[in-house]
């Protein structure tokens, strides 16, 4: 690795609520080193992120000058590394300078990336918006939904490189604090998947609270598996977020970012609902997305 | 207290999940003392239902003879005092034996009342019956729905004395888990009340998880205060389960079960549905079904 530190790389960091990752660039925007881990922003103050970063990495630093560090996601929150603030949509998804960091470490020069905000009704990204960003360097002309599965899932519209507005749903959180937190961790598999579950979630009702009581009973006098339970919970949760988005999904051109398996769970619940979508590489977006606001910057 | 303490007395029980709560008894049904705690079922293994009742109520027992010990709730489930079962709907809420556990100390002569299970959808209850009991025992003839709001809140069809069904809604644990441990924490006041965010709440639509993230985005860039924010959770949280209950309190006789804020928030949602409710007192409907269930045992 040393080999390949030069003056011109710089470095491209997604740090988000629950993970970091980091990765060694050239100055061609290829990949020289990657380094990841789950102190994300949630658990850390404002002020552990410089040496959070330096341990992950430090050998990432050009031995001479400083280095560039281009940074998304919840660190830019008032909790976070700094506060990077928002750019109000409708917006491009990195239209303005990122905000300069101070730090002690004079080897760096780090600069985060804004959010996105929209004022009614209120919602807010970090992170995403790069994604957005990776999605729209690619093709510049995208004129549709993108789908972002995760603990807070987004749909976002875009048309014609600017981000006319999004919705936030906390389906992700939910799933998580009702299967592990909630009088359901009794009947629901840590892990463990069954499709006849997922899809027998999907069939019901919008409104998941009677719903998600009647999956402890079945566990209780029935005889459903953990596994059916894990899946149907994830039915439930995305068919409830799936039927509210409909304005989003129907008679779009939809993207979904991501390839595992909470995205392929939208997107096999958007197909029982006769909605085609692509699915994307997470990862390479943030990438391309961090190198394009480079660019910009 | 012991001067009252006479062998003909008996002691209620309502051990839920989160609490205990036990009455001394005279013949006559009047109560004589009172004891509560928060040792509820899901903090205790089975083996420790027994000294836990006697370090809270050891006064309350006879000094000569057996006392007679009745409970109802949650300690009669698989992982709580001892399994006392279930009678399956439709079904009068307490029509069975109650079953008899046994003790280490040979003062106690404890039975444990068995809950309400429901085939299909699967449902089931513990406790809650014998406030239902309780309603019976003063209005033999009622013919309606019992709405009774909690961590679990039971939306029950009552006719000539048989539970004929029963409906469980989430809504209060979703309420303590989205409070207390989602990202909605921040910006979600540990206790108080602003009535102008309940009835916000309660207009939003069905489906709460992308309604949900929106106190946290208008928590970041708006104005809201904590207090308008709590009350619009339960408004959200509340009005979904009206919304989705509407089966069960339109053009019927509606009794809810609780006088506390959480009880007044359900009979404001139905008001605004203009559907009026009943509210009675709990507790006394626990001893009154208790002392039924004890005269039929």
């Amino acid at each position: 690795m040393p080999s390949q530190i030069a003056p011109q790389n710089w470095i491209a960091v997604d740090w988000g609520t629950s993970n970091v990752r980091i990765w060694l660039m050239d100055a061609q925007n290829e990949v020289l080193g990657r380094r990841a881990s789950d102190q994300g922003m949630a658990g850390l103050p404002s002020t552990r992120f410089e040496s959070v970063f330096l341990e992950l990495a430090g050998d990432f630093l050009s031995p001479t000058g400083k280095t560039e560090v281009l940074v998304c996601g919840m660190a830019g929150a008032a909790e976070g590394w700094a506060e990077a603030g928002y750019l109000t949509v409708p917006s491009p998804p990195s239209a303005q300078k990122p905000a300069v960091i101070p730090t002690k470490d004079n080897r760096l020069s780090v600069r985060i990336l804004p959010g996105l905000k929209q004022i009614s009704p209120a919602d807010v990204m970090r992170g995403e918006e790069t994604q957005i960003a990776g999605i729209m360097a690619g093709a510049p002309d995208f004129d549709g939904v993108i789908c972002m599965p995760g603990t807070h899932t987004k749909w976002v519209q875009v048309k014609s490189g600017v981000v006319e507005g999004f919705k936030t749903f906390m389906t992700g959180e939910l799933f998580a604090l009702l299967a592990t937190s909630s009088v359901l961790r009794h009947v629901i598999a840590k892990s463990g998947w069954d499709e006849l579950g997922f899809i027998a979630g999907l069939k019901t009702s919008h409104l998941p609270t009677s719903a998600l009581f009647s999956l402890r009973a079945d566990g209780l006098i029935g005889d459903m598996t953990p596994e059916f339970a894990r899946a149907k919970l994830s039915g439930h949760l995305i068919g409830a977020e799936i039927d509210a988005a409909k304005a989003f999904w129907q008679d779009q051109k939809l993207i979904i970012v991501g390839k595992n398996d909470m995205a392929r769970a939208y997107a096999k619940a958007l197909k029982l609902n006769n909605a085609e979508a692509e699915l994307i590489d997470g990862e390479a977006l943030v990438i391309t997305g961090l190198a394009h606001a480079r660019k910009w910057s």
